[in-house]
């Protein structure tokens, strides 16, 4: 059922790769886009280094301030993977072997060398939780409580997003609208801040860019009503209109 | 001066293009490889919507706890742009203009449609801030205490970072090296964790891949130390040599 409530989510990025600057990071992107079709807002994003003091901080202020809280990376096979034991510790539960995660990587290892003692690490969870299945490779995501807890990679990170679509209650989601005008925004700060207010549950965001020698801006109105949306679009097409610019639907 | 003190840093960006989805931020990583060069080390990263509360607590929480801070986004001239004010409130102090920032703008902005209400927002700082030099667009950055607020768009952010190069003190710079191997991270997980702990001051990370239909990782051998650096990864590459791997310098 659908209803007002605002459904809140974090993101818990972990990998001393994405701060060293090595790895660009895509799951924040790809996490938010989906969230959203969920009916679930991205609130904030944490990156945190692979310390066990940084992740159970960062998991214990966003687990208990947010609906849901996904994590990404540090569940490999390797002595950097922390993550299930970070988690575990913020819950204050032991780590275990889940048996199901177990018989799942003993089947996917099975022609692939055989399972040895850092592959069956993937098998390890806090005690408690359930397996999110990820068809790209063999080790499991982890549910835990309102967490979900996914690969580093952002190709097993979208098959894991993938298994978990329409199973997580959700609002109305955050619809959106974008117009592009070859103007600065700075010409027209005032007109847009002037028709945000006049539309009440609408926010409208203001993106610049320099292309082709000169300036210009795509605006993104958002709203979770359809109605409210189109209004508020309409008379931003107008508002610039008035000031003599041009806008193109769905952006520049 | 170079000492063992080790200087930390954080990221804060603001801006709801990020949570949405919309944007795919490119300025975490090029941030992180700049601090390293300076010496100085990225510890943790937010990213929080256009909400001063939210602002304000992450600003509070973030300067406190490292040396520098570092904020992207929210310092256009657009009603969504509040960054000085939520930073001027989480240090206690009022915005006011610039009076060089003003010039600055007034300057760049004679031969295109002169100064107006959205454009002199630019030149709003709060009370005891200096600026950061911004050679691509009018508006410079702002740097108020430990704090260097910059702009969203990264090519922007690029140019603040060129200016503030060298001004900034740290300690000594992150060395690393990186191999490559076609090998299943899975495979030498033990191998890893074993010459990582036998090499004090050595951080191994491993990121796997899938790519011409077989699997491999690239290993990165962290260190401030470049003798012990040198050491580890010829401990790496005979580890991963005595299981039949051959290994590439430079990584896959």
């Amino acid at each position: 059922m659908t209803t007002d409530r605002i459904y809140r989510a974090a993101i818990l990025i972990i990998g001393d790769e994405i701060l060293s600057g090595r790895t660009q990071d895509k799951n924040i992107s790809q996490i938010a886009l989906w969230l959203n079709v969920q009916g679930i807002r991205l609130n904030e994003v944490r990156v945190v280094s692979d310390d066990m003091d940084a992740i159970i901080a960062a998991v214990n202020a966003l687990r208990t301030s947010h609906d849901y809280l996904f994590t990404t990376g540090g569940i490999g096979p390797t002595h950097d993977d922390i993550t299930v034991d970070a988690i575990a510790a913020a819950m204050g539960v032991p780590v275990v072997i889940h048996e199901e995660a177990r018989a799942i990587l003993e089947g996917y290892y099975e022609t692939r060398g055989g399972i040895n003692e850092g592959r069956l690490r993937m098998a390890r969870v806090p005690q408690g939780a359930d397996l999110i299945p990820n068809k790209m490779s063999g080790a499991p995501g982890i549910k835990m409580g309102n967490i979900f807890i996914m690969a580093g990679v952002p190709h097993i990170t979208a098959g894991m997003l993938d298994a978990l679509t329409g199973t997580l209650e959700g609002g109305l989601p955050v619809l959106s609208e974008q117009i592009g005008c070859w103007v600065a925004e700075s010409e027209v700060a005032a007109t847009l801040s002037q028709i945000e207010k006049a539309h009440e549950g609408c926010q409208i965001g203001s993106y610049p860019f320099y292309r082709e020698g000169k300036s210009g801006a795509n605006f993104v109105v958002r709203s979770t009503d359809a109605h409210k949306l189109r209004h508020c679009v309409d008379a931003l097409i107008d508002g610039l209109k008035q000031m003599g610019y041009d806008s193109t639907a769905g952006g520049i």
